[in-house]
């Protein structure tokens, strides 16, 4: 079976299997830590299979004695039972021709006992010459919101968003801050068997996934691993945190997953050569990804930078300074109709504080001067990206802004605009711009700079390719 | 007068002139642009007196044709007046007594023509010799949380904490993402006249003030400035943002405020032997600004990390090595006892990952060995500071969690205990617990141990005067 058909039955299971289902699911604090309720409750429509040794229906679904008792159709078993039982049932599965297995229990390369090392080596040993895969063990599994299918035991945060995630901790399944929008994400856990280029390879050939993130602590097979990044990253960007940079969280890593690490001067070198995005934390991970997913690339590394304070365009200019991209220097032309606009005492430039023209202007509207000037500098040949800084405070300019963003979007299509906002109603502000889905607002200048330097990047490279 | 008393004219005036009000205000999508509605609108309940040259009452307040007709006892005046005008109004000022005036007007030392820097000269030739002062041009000029004033044309946002900024942009009045706690705020504009090392002098006497922070662009008396810093660093810890890094930049910030300027890294090193903390961005700034008002320093460099998730617990180590914090080395009891609550295949550390002993917790409660491991790490004396990577899943948790921090925060005053929250509930739980007034949640594992670093460098600054 070649990689991409297999990684369907991980990712796109049309029927799933769940072995290690209780009657009364352990609850915490209200919440049920069960395969099968989270299951039910994201609405997967697929058929589903709880497998129990008495019960004949488990929250109103049939249930099965064995694997063998069940239909013969089974895409994927997700098995959440003690460690001790897993290489058993990984065999019944093998022999009932399932070719997935997720296995959520802890334990196994994780521990720090030889029976967890010895229990994997059993594992290893039953699927060897089969074409049954392994997905963990130590893993919540996959998520995918377009089937509204998750094997975690927790209440998975996902949208129906271009970006596949391949990672190595369940917490992205569980809504960390700013990376709400995962479409699909497989949790390699310990990757005792798939692996980090198989997950390239299935997000490589999928149509809804326009971004792939990863969040790496460690790749059993690199040559294997960064053949497959370079050729991926000459269709689709490809972001990649990588944890564990000093020697002293290498080892934590390997204690987590079990799986092998190198050292981070080494990695940052063969990442950049295989044309992989690198990021630093998880803030930079959600911002460039959200960024790959709604901007067009930035074609160059000159920015055009417009303020209602010439404070923050500074802060805007450090920016550029600390993440590697230019000032625009504006053409003539761009100067004198921005020079119309503003007093005499001003000679007005890039980055552009446009509050002194505002303060003039004859209609009495901020927004006709933001908008004459955001289109001056996207006109403008020398800019590639226009960063915006403004405040938000009248309960009617947030409307404004969102058609100032239709209308440059339809007019610029290829030239990145985004936002960094202050003022009362900057979350509402927020909420509308980024729903026209063609634009971004950031909570700095800093990250908004750094966020367009990595399009900037992924577009010399492509040029390059 | 010497200039503590001179500077509570500007921060904590009893009466107030407003020079250049209109009967009816400039408004912009429903929004005045106007210091006397502002001002009323904070609910200031000091004196207010509007000058205008024809009306007899304003916004239902008394009005006085010129400075000269107002009562004798305006603490400070407000200037919003075209430029050319201001000097004269400046000179008015001066005969009838007042020792304190802000310009808001925009086009003096910050104008590219001739004119502007012509007027700068006159007004500081009209105060020279006396004993008032001004705070400006160009400026959103003073706001005081504990007293509901402000000079601010626009809408300010404040909280009586006990936070003192003295900044260069009139943004920090307006609600920054991440920034909105200031208590008292100084914009010091283009600074013709009050400078930094007055806003130092202030806030270094003023009790409601616990931690002061400075934007700066640029300061005219660098020796008088360096030499103030470290005299109040002794007494209250000072988070400088010292913007205009590149040359660019620093050309920029010149122009807008007209102010001196010096290479950044003269900066970093003067900075740093003043015994300032310098920070990068303005997220970094709210970040540590926080947390020095928030929680207790960190006594020395070695955290604790305890984790629902290894992937995470190694992203922590990773910031530890990136902001120069340790990893604490536990005693063997404190290992001992952890390892009682962990299943047999796990020998658990520091990174604490704790999910396993969740999973085979007999009680069932997250939370009670959540509070084991978390009393265990504080009871320590190898760990000056913890940090809790957290799931926050059931809506009953967020109350356990804020009992835990009271709890920890009594029996261990001196120890920070900070945060990383995910899960479908970590806005509320952010809420929750930050409401305890004793611990922070931060958005990633980074800027949680960025802002302990701060904490730990402040401190071993303190133990060294």
């Amino acid at each position: 079976m070649d990689i991409v058909t297999q990684m369907k039955k991980f990712v796109e299971p049309k029927s799933v299997a769940i072995i290690g289902v209780s009657r009364s699911p352990r609850r915490m604090h209200e919440v049920a830590f069960d395969v099968l309720t989270n299951l039910v409750n994201c609405g997967y429509r697929g058929k589903i299979y709880p497998i129990h040794p008495q019960a004949s229906k488990i929250r109103g679904l049939k249930a099965y004695a064995t694997i063998t008792d069940a239909p013969g159709d089974i895409d994927l078993a997700v098995v959440n039972l003690p460690r001790d039982s897993v290489p058993g049932i990984v065999k019944e599965c093998v022999s009932n021709g399932v070719k997935a297995i997720i296995i959520i229990t802890q334990g196994f390369a994780d521990a720090n006992d030889a029976q967890g090392k010895q229990l994997q080596r059993k594992i290893d040993n039953v699927i060897k010459g089969t074409d049954t895969r392994i997905l963990g063990p130590n893993t919540f599994g996959t998520a995918n919101a377009f089937i509204n299918f998750s094997s975690s035991f927790l209440e998975t945060q996902m949208e129906k968003k271009p970006v596949g995630l391949v990672c190595q901790t369940g917490v992205f399944f569980l809504s960390p801050p700013g990376l709400e929008f995962i479409g699909k994400t497989i949790d390699l856990g310990n990757s005792s068997d798939v692996d980090f280029s198989d997950g390239l390879a299935y997000f490589e050939q999928d149509a809804e996934t326009k971004v792939i993130t990863l969040h790496i602590e460690g790749v059993s097979d690199g040559t294997r691993f960064l053949k497959q990044a370079n050729q991926v990253v000459r269709k689709k960007p490809v972001i990649v945190l990588k944890t564990g940079r000093s020697e002293q969280a290498a080892r934590a890593a390997q204690s987590h997953t079990g799986s092998l690490v190198g050292k981070d001067e080494i990695w940052d070198v063969v990442l950049k050569k295989a044309g992989v995005i690198r990021v630093s934390d998880i803030e930079e991970l959600g911002d460039t990804t959200r960024a790959f997913y709604t901007l067009p690339l930035m074609k160059g590394r000159k920015i055009g930078i417009i303020t209602w304070t010439g404070g923050f365009g500074i802060m805007g200019l450090d920016a550029c300074q600390r993440f590697g991209l230019e000032l625009a220097k504006l053409s003539s032309l761009s100067i004198d109709r921005l020079n119309a606009l503003s007093p005499s005492w001003q000679d007005i430039d890039n980055p552009a504080d446009i509050w002194p023209a505002v303060g003039i202007a004859k209609k009495g509207s901020l927004l006709e001067v933001l908008e004459v000037t955001v289109k001056n500098f996207l006109d403008d040949i020398e800019v590639d990206a226009v960063l915006c800084v403004l405040g938000v405070f009248g309960p009617t300019i947030g409307i404004g802004l969102r058609q100032l963003v239709e209308r440059t979007a339809k007019s610029h299509p290829d030239k990145p605009l985004v936002f960094y906002c202050y003022g009362p109603l900057r979350d509402e502000a927020k909420a509308g711009l980024e729903k026209t889905g063609k634009t971004l607002v950031f909570p700095s200048p800093d990250r908004a700079i750094r966020a367009l330097e990595h399009l900037a990047d992924y577009s010399e490279f492509r040029m390059k390719c």
